[in-house]
């Protein structure tokens, strides 16, 4: 079975080597195009109760560390499917900080971007989790990476940002951040991905929503980005009957949010809607193709990925003869879920991400990629951490083949 | 200002250097005579909320890892009172087993006495406390200890209990362990302090109850050991009304169960009443003073304790002419907590333990010991940590000095 995890191969000893080293004067052009992410790397503590539990009592259960924070979860799926993340974060000399760069180093990726200083005291979000795996009770410790993750930190790798295909930010970051890293995209034409973290973040997207090239929010941070946006809040979250609602019902309740990102200038919104799918919408789909992704694409370490999802999902095959050009100016496509025996839903929208500018990276078109980045949210479904150890580049393939297939253009009722 | 964390003299160098390697044969009377700690090490995940949490959210807030576990602190606590505790438990080879190892080794502790498996998951509780800084939720994952802290690794050390002045046991251990840990002690006269830990595993002293010399419950603990060793519920936990309970209605409430330990075999109890104090009891103080430590006591390294608190606890002032001997065979003495600025209560009862029975060790005797473990409890109250960083020694004579003098005798109403 072909894997991706094989770290041993000389060929990827020397990339990583590469890879390592500030930018000096004169070697911008040297520098290694993969992707660059900037946010969050956090320790999650999730103790979960083997018993009914009172409130205000200590129970019986598991208590594991996983790694995470949405940038990190990002970062460490693409590593895991053979493209080489550069992670910009912060994190503190603290056990959570060591175990972070232990399995950052071990994993060979650069922790050159990765601050480090005595005043950091290391992302930490501790969630307790009743019998039934939902919340009971959760306390986020974060302030670090919006105090350390500074425009002063992120600009000395501005060489990493002018060569990567793509950068991606998570909603961690702070306002004076977010835009920093976003100009420097925008003055080198690097397409930038807006994962908006939770609610309350996401409407920090107001102050970049220019720059945003794709956007990555469920539901409700869709919501919140519009309102946030808009200046107003004029759009309200989905409420959920009891009766399912088809893909289409869900299509027409978010078209207006989904329309006024489109508007300010996102060029890709990719709704997750959990066990529901994915939206993927754009204005026209020629939109979507004009994504040209830097000249070095597809990466010959991502060939593998490439070979094997372009294969199963041929380009343009589902909507090279749609109408949808011609009725509408919005462009959208509904992906299905795939099914899965759920252990923990946590992840899920980061291995989407990931897997999605993984594929990008690889030189897939970005229907394929989704397809990817819903196959590779499936498996971390599946296992307790917030990254699968490992992907199986057939499964992934197949899977993918499975949502691509499964996948239908959805009409709208009116123009944008 | 004479602090005892000062762990560089070259007499404590030479010292640590006895305290490593297992004991080979006819080396029984090389062993170092230094307490034995038989018990949990457990990583403490204590995350509070900085605002008020609605059940089922994140909230933002702290999240700090403690060093932790019953016995782990206690030992954590004596060494800081500069007599060396030798420590028998179990981790695992995961990042909570490497910080708990990483401080014992630090502080120039033994690890000798410490398994570490491949098998072993080192137990981790942790609690979310909300705003006021009470449990909102809590998961305790600590099957380990019972699992790994086998009778055949403590078996391992019998010269070490053979020779030590005191062992002691938390109630982490399973009742097999606890029977091996105890009849050792017996076997060489070794005095043991049983800590009851949780209410629900305070029960198993019912099968060592004849082995315990000390034991230190809290008032439910005191009720279900009682009940346990019964071997029915008669006893049932003390009801607080609104109004203050008196230190002699709290005794007179409590007597009844204390009595049952005291029948069964154990020789002292020492109860726990949070900011009301502590009772200490025994049939008769002349039982208190049978209570010989082995010969070579007070060690050279705890002289300065000894003789800080010896001059102003004086020996035998307050109770060398009591009449409690004439009118029951039940001795009661109530020892007043000290004023706190709270942070944190956990850890003030196992600083409690520890301060007590580094007190022992010195020489002192059990009210001149109690004393000191009132105080020791007091610093710990006032930190963030399970165990303070380090002790005055000064400030902790004096404190002691506060709590010996505030002793009061309680007179029983009726034989026991």
């Amino acid at each position: 079975m072909n894997r991706f995890s094989d770290k041993s191969s000389p060929e990827n000893e020397t990339l990583g080597g590469i890879q390592s080293g500030f930018c000096k004067e004169g070697q911008v052009k040297k520098c290694r195009v993969e992707p660059v992410v900037i946010g969050g790397m956090v320790l999650d503590v999730n103790a979960t109760s083997s018993m009914h539990a009172n409130p205000r009592t200590t129970t019986p259960g598991k208590v594991i560390f996983s790694l995470g924070g949405v940038a990190r979860n990002v970062a460490d799926c693409i590593s895991k499917l053979e493209a080489r993340p550069f992670m910009i974060s912060a994190v503190g000399f603290d056990m959570a900080g060591n175990m972070l760069l232990e399995h950052w180093e071990s994993a060979g990726l650069s922790i050159e971007g990765i601050q480090r200083h005595q005043n950091i005291e290391t992302a930490v979000v501790c969630h307790i989790f009743d019998q039934k795996g939902e919340v009971a009770a959760g306390v986020a410790h974060v302030e670090s990476i919006e105090k350390f993750l500074t425009p002063r930190w992120i600009e000395k790798f501005k060489c990493k940002i002018s060569s990567t295909p793509i950068l991606m930010v998570d909603a961690n970051l702070n306002s004076s951040s977010l835009e920093a890293s976003c100009q420097m995209a925008a003055q080198f034409n690097t397409p930038v991905w807006f994962e908006p973290v939770s609610v309350a973040k996401s409407r920090r997207i107001a102050s970049v929503v220019q720059y945003v090239t794709f956007a990555s929010p469920n539901e409700d941070e869709l919501v919140a980005m519009a309102n946030a946006i808009s200046g107003r809040d004029i759009f309200q979250p989905i409420r959920h009957s009891s009766t399912k609602l088809s893909k289409d019902s869900f299509f027409q309740m978010l078209k207006p949010a989904i329309s006024v990102l489109l508007y300010k200038g996102v060029k890709v919104v990719v709704v997750t809607l959990g066990s529901e799918g994915v939206l993927l919408c754009s204005k026209g789909k020629s939109n979507l193709q004009k994504l040209a992704f830097k000249e070095n694409q597809p990466s010959h370490l991502s060939r593998e990925l490439y070979e094997a999802v372009n294969t199963v999902c041929p380009r343009d095959q589902l909507f090279g003869a749609s109408m949808c050009e011609q009725i509408s100016n919005l462009f959208a496509v509904h992906f299905p879920a795939l099914p899965a025996s759920v252990v923990r839903l946590t992840g899920a929208g980061d291995c989407l991400v990931g897997g999605t500018i993984a594929s990008l990276c690889a030189g897939l078109d970005v229907m394929q990629s989704v397809a990817v980045g819903i196959a590779a949210a499936k498996v971390v479904v599946e296992v307790e951490s917030n990254v699968p150890d490992e992907y199986c580049l057939a499964k992934l393939a197949d899977n993918a083949r499975s949502v691509y297939s499964g996948a239908t253009m959805l009409l709208s009722q009116s123009k944008l």
